[in-house]
């Protein structure tokens, strides 16, 4: 079977551009604020072939280019057009196919009995040795175009039509992103839609974050009038409600919605008696397969961007929800961009850290060496990029232009900041890592790691403060909870230490409180670390609960109860600034699944793994994640009296107060409790 | 009055990309075969406006995003999307245009009373401080759209139409780029076109380089076919034969050419009693202006690319022409692409430096400081890359991938080879000169120069051949042409050496003689550089005039008189591969106007000039040559008994027979001879 083949990471980096140019604000595009990374519009594919007769080929291309075979024992060569029907004479060939494409991807289908494109083959673009191509299982059909990514179409309709404010509101239920469909029953009337993720918003004609006046369809930039049919097809957008002012559709037209997603497979699930709980799970996976597409984006409505940040706790989360592999390459490629580095991921340090340990993580969770091996050149020029800014102490200090971020908080910025030094370490430790996958030299990461990690512990830990502080230069010695849950996540703090840092730190109410929801992901995992798990329970219930009580039905980018009315839907300075479907929203899946359940890989790809239930904490759960690509899984479930446990593959152990049970494959293992 | 602006240097990058994917051979498409560098596809224009009172703007735009205005004195930010009409209120304000576009060039056009689009604009792609905007004189419409660069247009039928070969050729008298018009008279007939730069080629039905079949017209992926007005329109190609095999045309269907080209003015002419002269200038201008269009290229049939090598000899004719400012401007950073170096230019070692080089010498002709200025980070990035490759005694090596090519000569390449030092040197030096004026140190670089100039006289002069030899290395002290002729050419010779080498190299048939026409151009200017003029003018007579005796109507890549029927037309292993309109074709008006009529700017842009005629090699010349893009030129006219020159603008410099006669402005100089 063919594929579609580009130079690798080249889909990638041209549909990160496309998405980071998707973000719509009332009436306005609004691109990303980085550098957008190009892609190669100039390359050569290759394959070499013995043939033992001659074989004919046809090709489907984008862009423009030639054919050329070399008949190696002769060294003769002979040129095609591309849509030419290519007969390849039989021996040892060498087929090279070069493509230019100004304004796209540069791609190509090759179809015949033997000669088929596909992953063995090479692609340059004119520097250095030719790599392995780029390809994906999504694009095998000749008729397709890997410049259009390809969603499933759900026609839906809305739950509910009201009559509101002299208008019409429509009630989809729940956030999704779609085309919407007008259809008109006799003629054509210019319309406005205001677009809500909340009720309040949607009805709010003059301050809608998005909203579409369709007066002159045929010119309308925003959508697509089929005259004949009297159809009007808005560009893509999410929302819940649709608001028509002044206007009582009935009679006048019908509302579509053409609702557009990836269809990731079922793989997690959780059901317990507690009703809250499903439920918080439920709106979870919803909130994360809505945010999950051609990549990990932060929101649906906004910014609609990838987000290394963001991404990267996506990650986590997609690991025990449906375990798909392609869209976390698809993210750490489209992220990444070219090889050369210009400026950090998003334009923020920290994020490009995060990327260098994502690649780490990523082969703790798939076990996919030849990813790792293709990606670490962009890995080891970011890590370059980063180390070029370090001091002779090894922290890392911004440049002009570069946003040392790490939260939306109070630091004390003079100087190197603790936090951004211990997620260096981190990175160092990723790339020490992947350079022993790799088989590779790893002396001086080590030598320049275990330097970093003294220089963190002897400048930034404070014995009286019990705590690390952010700043050393300043003099203040200013503590946030920052750098303290970092060192405590990457295992970096004594037993000692985590236990002063608990203390002093985390239950300390005199430290100020973690306030984003990003943040509060790793304060969960430092608790449930730290064997916290009724706490990180009782807090999922009470912060994701409260959204649910609040009428959410996907998760926000953030939740503050004590805000009322329409300032629960203000953020940045906008009034409808909030995204009420955020991807981090999603953080309980992997919360539960990753310490509640306890199910971790203890090797790459879980060749092994563990599960660790905290069965007290719940009544008659049932619930299972994923171990693989493959399908395998490990189900849980409890009753007053039970905890059985399958495992469809080897390598697995339960643990259960404090007894390692082995899990054979295919095979329940009930506990009495 | 507003003008199209973008990213600076990105027009010319999105350009030169289109230029460099237009070549065509034999039904397939031919994309350059080296890294095409990219555009930015994500931009931020802006401009600070003092308003003493509200002003409307609208926009055109290639792209999305939006407008913020900032109110200075308050920080107030207002967004608007790109096609409202915005009102900008008074004060201080800052207006910032974000411009996204993912398949082409983000640009813009504002048009309002106060607030229109120029030179002055800043633009970043968010990496380091904004720069100054790109813009043209050609882009000043708000109709225009900057993705498409505009010819002028001329329709032009056929000199002759013969039946031959029981088909039809049109003959349209010389090599002209066009698209083909196929009125049908009646109805659709299939026909092919046959191109031919000679009527060898164009009947060569089988071998012809650019051929057309058009069969089903409405999908040809080659041209356009109106139904209603029965034409077919074919993409622009170079030709001066066409042929319709197997077709009497009459009344079946009519051949027009819409000839396409950029309207450069005539600035230098030259005339004689020469008949042979002055046809080679014709042909020679001719020649020149068909490979002239948005930028500088080798050939019009064949490459169609942008080479720097090629590029160089252009900027030097162009200044005895037609003294187009943009166009060197367009090429230069055309041919440089983006700031990060992937690649040696053309893939070319010596074609950096050509670059370089050409920095330098753009200041001398045209004293723009601002440009220089602009392009000096683009000069500093590609000179480090070079000096990135060099050894301990300053000497440049190829890396893997690089081409040392300076000519097709049989050159010993063991080491460091001679003449690619010597560019390095010349390179170096026109850093010098650029950072001196651009007020930067120049320290380092002298340093480096010095060293190697030291380095070169002590590895590369063979005292007892009296010449430098290619390689230090191999032993085998092998002598070729180049090297020398590049010592004398850039004044790196004393004036022994200069005897030593033009005695023991230059005219010396042991040593190989040059065979291309690109490396004669050099060797002319060294045997007119040692006073050889009536040399220089005998081997423009032969070389030439040769090339007319065999039919030339434009001048070629190539010619050797001793090649007989096809023949002529063949080169690099292809029976029609030898392009019959070259640029470096045109190098004759070069050579006349800066040695044999020694008109020559001694400071930059021709503040001061000489001129320098060999008046007795001519009789009854008129002549003129520009002095800058204002329209100054100085003219030169000789009859038997005199010598009269006037110049438009004050500097000049009248020398004849070792007399310095100043040429005062607009005031003809008469000397008897």
């Amino acid at each position: 079977m063919s594929k579609w083949i580009w130079y690798q990471g080249d889909f990638e980096i041209y549909h990160s551009m496309k998405q980071n140019f998707d973000r719509e604000e009332r009436g306005g595009m609004w691109p990303a604020y980085w550098y957008t990374s190009g892609w190669n519009h100039n390359v050569v594919f290759s394959k070499v072939y013995e043939l033992t007769e001659p074989q004919n080929f046809n090709l489907v291309f984008q862009g423009h280019g030639y054919v050329k075979i070399t008949e190696l024992a002769t060294a003769k060569e002979s040129k095609f057009p591309l849509d030419a029907t290519i007969n390849c004479p039989a021996g040892q060939v060498k087929i090279e196919i070069s493509v230019g494409n100004l304004s796209g991807l540069p791609c190509i289908y090759v179809m015949g009995k033997k000669i088929n494109s596909d992953s063995d083959w090479l692609v340059t673009n004119f520097i250095g040795d030719a790599i392995s191509v780029g390809c994906s299982s999504m694009f095998v059909n000749k008729e397709q175009n890997p410049m259009v990514f390809e969603y499933q179409h759900e026609l839906r309709q809305a739950n509910k039509v009201e009559h509101v404010n002299g208008g019409t509101l429509f009630d989809f239920g729940h956030d999704i992103t779609a085309q919407v469909i007008v259809q008109y029953e006799r003629k054509f009337t210019p319309i406005t839609l205001c677009y809500g993720e909340s009720k309040t918003e949607a009805l709010d004609v003059e301050a809608c974050y998005l909203k579409h006046n369709i007066n002159t369809p045929a010119n309308d930039k925003f959508g697509q009038y089929d005259t004949k049919k009297l159809a009007f097809k808005t560009r893509l957008r999410a929302f819940r409600y649709l608001f028509l002012p002044n206007l009582d559709t009935n009679g006048v037209l019908q509302i579509t919605a053409d609702y557009q997603f990836v269809p990731f497979p079922q793989k997690g699930y959780f059901t317990s008696v507690d009703q809250q709980l499903n439920q918080i799970w439920q709106v979870a996976d919803r909130t994360f397969r809505l945010c999950s597409g051609n990549f990990f984006i932060d929101g649906i409505k906004r910014d609609r961007w990838v987000w290394s940040g963001d991404a990267f706790q996506s990650y986590f989360i997609n690991q025990y929800d449906f375990f798909d592999k392609e869209i976390v390459k698809r993210t750490i490629l489209g992220l990444r961009g070219e090889l050369e580095v210009k400026q950090h991921l998003n334009t923020i340090v920290d994020y490009s850290m995060y990327w260098i340990i994502s690649i780490e993580l990523y082969y703790q969770t798939f076990a996919d060496k030849e990813f790792v091996r293709q990606t670490y050149p962009k890995m080891k020029a970011l890590l370059d990029y980063c180390l070029a800014q370090t001091n002779n102490l090894g922290f890392i200090l911004g440049r002009s232009g570069d946003w040392i971020y790490i939260d939306w908080a109070d630091f004390d910025h003079a100087g190197a900041l603790c936090a951004e030094q211990i997620l260096l370490a981190r990175a160092l430790q990723s790339m020490i890592r992947v350079e022993k996958i790799l088989g590779k030299a790893t002396t001086e990461t080590e030598t320049r790691y275990q330097k970093l990690r003294a220089n963190i512990d002897r400048y930034f830990w404070d014995a009286d403060k019990q705590a690390y502080i952010d700043s050393y230069e300043s003099g203040k010695r200013n503590v946030t909870r920052h750098a303290n849950i970092f060192a405590i996540l990457f295992g970096y703090t004594t037993e000692e230490q985590t236990k002063e840092i608990v203390t002093h730190v985390i239950q300390n109410s005199q430290v100020p409180q973690i306030n984003t929801p990003y943040f509060k992901f790793w304060e969960l995992e430092v608790l449930a670390q730290t064997g916290q798990f009724k706490n990180v329970l009782q807090q999922i219930k009470n912060y994701w609960g409260g959204m649910l009580e609040n009428g959410a039905t996907t998760f926000w980018e953030y939740f503050d109860p004590t805000e009322q009315g329409a300032a629960k839907y203000a953020m940045y300075g906008d009034k409808y600034g909030k995204s009420l479907c955020h991807a981090w929203g999603a953080s309980p899946i992997y919360l539960i699944g990753r310490y509640l359940m306890g199910v971790e890989p203890t090797s790459p790809g879980y060749q092994t793994f563990k599960v660790t239930p905290q069965v007290e904490l719940f009544q008659n759960v049932d619930c299972a994640f994923p171990l693989n690509e493959a399908g395998d899984s490990v189900q849980i479930k409890t009753t007053a009296t039970t905890l059985a446990v399958l495992a469809t593959k080897a390598g697995g152990t339960l643990i259960y107060q404090g007894k390692q049970i082995e899990l054979p494959p295919n095979q329940q293992v009930t506990v009495t409790l």
